[in-house]
């Protein structure tokens, strides 16, 4: 029995409906990424999806604002509010209003929205998968975030990637101090950063465009790319940087950090250092990175890095934090293109029970029940089909064990059980002989 | 290391925050219910939090739709959308819009947006879990459902609790046949129905003077009331009907169904027929019930009914599918105040690498490490504090092992275990021998 397709109704342009198939599979998935952030010991945690508009305003940078952020009044008291744009601004609000025990590791696998253009691996609504250390100045506390993505990608069966590593006080320090940029004001910078951020989308000449448009010359803009160009080794990219800028006090607070942290991650070999890799979030003071495969070309799977003034904008102490997040939607995207994940579940139920006449519908029920008590994922027939109907349904969802219930079966109180995949079958066992069947070979 | 509590930044009335302790209790309870909903062979979906307006009008009753649902303008497109208000008007827009295989059993834990007044077990953003059977007609996927609901309730270790059940042909074939409330006009009987639905909140008399309020007169009110006050063993009562309306086809084929719901069903003793529960909805087409418990006081912990006619609302066949949601906050607010429940654990962190002196923090991280590959949740100190305000963080967080790592253990490849609740300590022990320890005592 199939329902046919029609309908005027759908979900806004962006939004998606998860069937079956596709949520066994994100559940899976997220899963493994909260089994890694737990055995990191990050604590699971939650937010409402909406925020006042107050509390995000002025966090991202003016184009998200504008044309990115769901922003809407509330019906009833007119207030202004916003659907929440990341996981990382309504930590740090909670945690500012918070006497918390620090380090306040923490995780959160949520929806988050942002009014981008849907195209392969974005989407309007979207999940992210964060884990923050709340609290730690240091670069172990870096290197324990990158760590935890690693393991996240290696976890879910990716072998290659790399993470890209920066620091914004390497960018400031340069940008500001040896390029003169600060006589612009303050927030020129952060105009930098955005229009870098726009590298891959944009490419260079694109980028060269954005750093004119905001008002910069053409020998800054030079500089500028020259400084972006710059990628390689983290270890032997760090030294050249100190050596070359050996009075920047920025520059070398950031080249001993980054040392710290590559020096504590077990996961060096992933690592590259790459000054266009900046991030285009407003609220990073530290160290930034992202986490990339060569193939599919699908944008950053995750990133992250250090924000260590957002609490105190909301009111709390100063308390240095970094964290990561992970996106839920590329992870899948990207490895449903590699080939590490499938769609070809399409139902957690282990155990059909086939009523072989409605004579035995009672004893089918019955029989369900004592299954489900062991703990097995058991459909009866609710359709009142034919035995041959209720094998279709079995065939289509793809149930591997068939539990048949009939009249020889009904007066002995016995089943006689089927696997699909190896075609063994047992006839008339008993129904304590039949779980342990079951079991054996239902996963 | 604490923070300070001091934030003028909050979130809005009836939204809440879930600090780690809350959101740990939240998970298992929300794994236990997705765990009985898969043993019943209910697979799980997910939908976008937002849906267009368009397609949640006309499906819940104007006060509903002016008092309690958020809607917003999209601030591009200017088109008008909503949070959702529930979890089965958008399965039902996903159904009628896919060629799916019947019966198509789905479960769906999330959050849903209602702007009432907030008060003990009622927020603004709540999480139902919902589990609904899309495609049969007949009652024992009726029985199915409240099965599942029952066996929810004793899993969480709800020992009382009752399932009201109705069936809203039974009501309107009295309301339209006998009081002739159909000569109002079409919608008459569900403004009775949301009347009636105020019973526990208004009191007899509020009820009362809304039915006065929308028209009815004092005889017709009187026999409502009456009608009402209909309620006790199931079995019992449904014969007494069938007697007194046996000229009611209404009454009669919902008579008939509720036999079957009762006689399928593997809960009878928890089941009371009331004529006065009529859930707010205005989907319900035939069999509805809810569940309470004696105390606290906190109204319905889940409830749910056949909705036979919704999906063809949204251009797709007629349907038929029954379902039940279950109220994820009253049924922890309830369990708490019951003793249930407790907030007791503070972090899933099972084992603390404490490192007695700076020298051994990296010893303590490639310790931590390994227990990690283990499967363990493992901390190890991120702030360089001394052992001692390490010690005192497993304290406040919890922590059951503390695995110590000094001098000696650093330079024989060891480490010191302790375990906090029975005093137990074991020295100097080799990593692959404190891994067996540590996995039969954590938990």
């Amino acid at each position: 029995m199939e329902v046919s397709a029609s309908t005027k109704y759908s979900v806004p342009r962006g939004f998606r409906d998860f069937p079956p198939e596709v949520t066994l599979l994100r559940k899976r998935i997220i899963g493994v990424i909260e089994g890694v952030f737990e055995r990191y010991g990050f604590d699971p945690f939650e937010t409402p999806v909406i925020e006042y508009w107050e509390t995000l305003k002025g966090k991202y940078g003016e184009e998200v604002e504008s044309k990115l952020l769901y922003r809407f009044q509330d019906p009833w008291s007119g207030e202004w509010l916003a659907l929440r744009y990341d996981l990382t601004v309504p930590l740090a609000r909670f945690v500012a209003g918070q006497a918390l025990t620090l380090p306040f590791k923490r995780y959160h696998v949520g929806r988050v929205w942002r009014h981008e253009r849907p195209q392969k691996g974005r989407y309007r609504e979207f999940w992210q998968c964060d884990a923050d250390i709340v609290g730690s100045p240091y670069p172990e506390a870096d290197a324990e975030v990158i760590d935890v993505v690693c393991d996240v990608m290696e976890s879910l069966g990716y072998s290659e990637f790399r993470v890209r590593l920066n620091d914004r006080r390497l960018l400031r320090g340069i940008f500001e101090e040896e390029l003169n940029l600060s006589r612009y004001g303050e927030g020129k910078v952060l105009e930098v950063f955005r229009a870098i951020d726009k590298l891959e989308k944009i490419g260079r000449d694109g980028v060269e465009a954005e750093l004119t448009r905001i008002g910069l010359g053409s020998s800054e803009v030079e500089k500028i790319m020259g400084v972006v160009d710059v990628s390689g080794n983290p270890e032997e990219t760090l030294n050249e940087l100190e050596a070359q800028f050996k009075e920047n006090e920025s520059v070398c607070t950031a080249v001993d950090h980054l040392k710290g942290v590559i020096d504590a991650s077990s996961h060096k070999n992933n690592l590259t250092l790459d000054l266009s890799m900046v991030r285009g979030l407003d609220y990073y003071t530290g160290p930034i990175f992202e986490v990339y495969v060569e193939e599919p070309k699908i944008g950053a799977l995750a990133g992250g890095g250090r924000y260590d003034d957002l609490i105190e904008r909301y009111g709390g102490p100063r308390t240095p934090s970094t964290g990561v997040s992970v996106g839920l939607e590329r992870i899948i995207d990207a490895g449903l293109e590699l080939g590490l994940f499938n769609l070809e579940r399409k139902t957690c139920t282990q155990v059909f029970v086939v009523s072989m006449d409605e004579k035995y519908w009672s004893y089918a029920h019955n029989v369900g029940r004592e299954l489900r008590r062991e703990g097995l994922k058991v459909q009866v027939d609710l359709m009142r089909r034919s035995y041959k109907k209720q094998l279709e349904y079995c065939e289509k969802k793809g149930i591997n064990a068939i539990v048949f219930v009939g009249e020889k079966e009904a007066s002995t109180g016995t089943v006689t059980i089927y696997f699909k995949d190896g075609k063994r079958r047992y006839e008339q066992v008993a129904l304590n002989e039949a779980i342990k069947f079951l079991r054996q070979e239902t996963y």
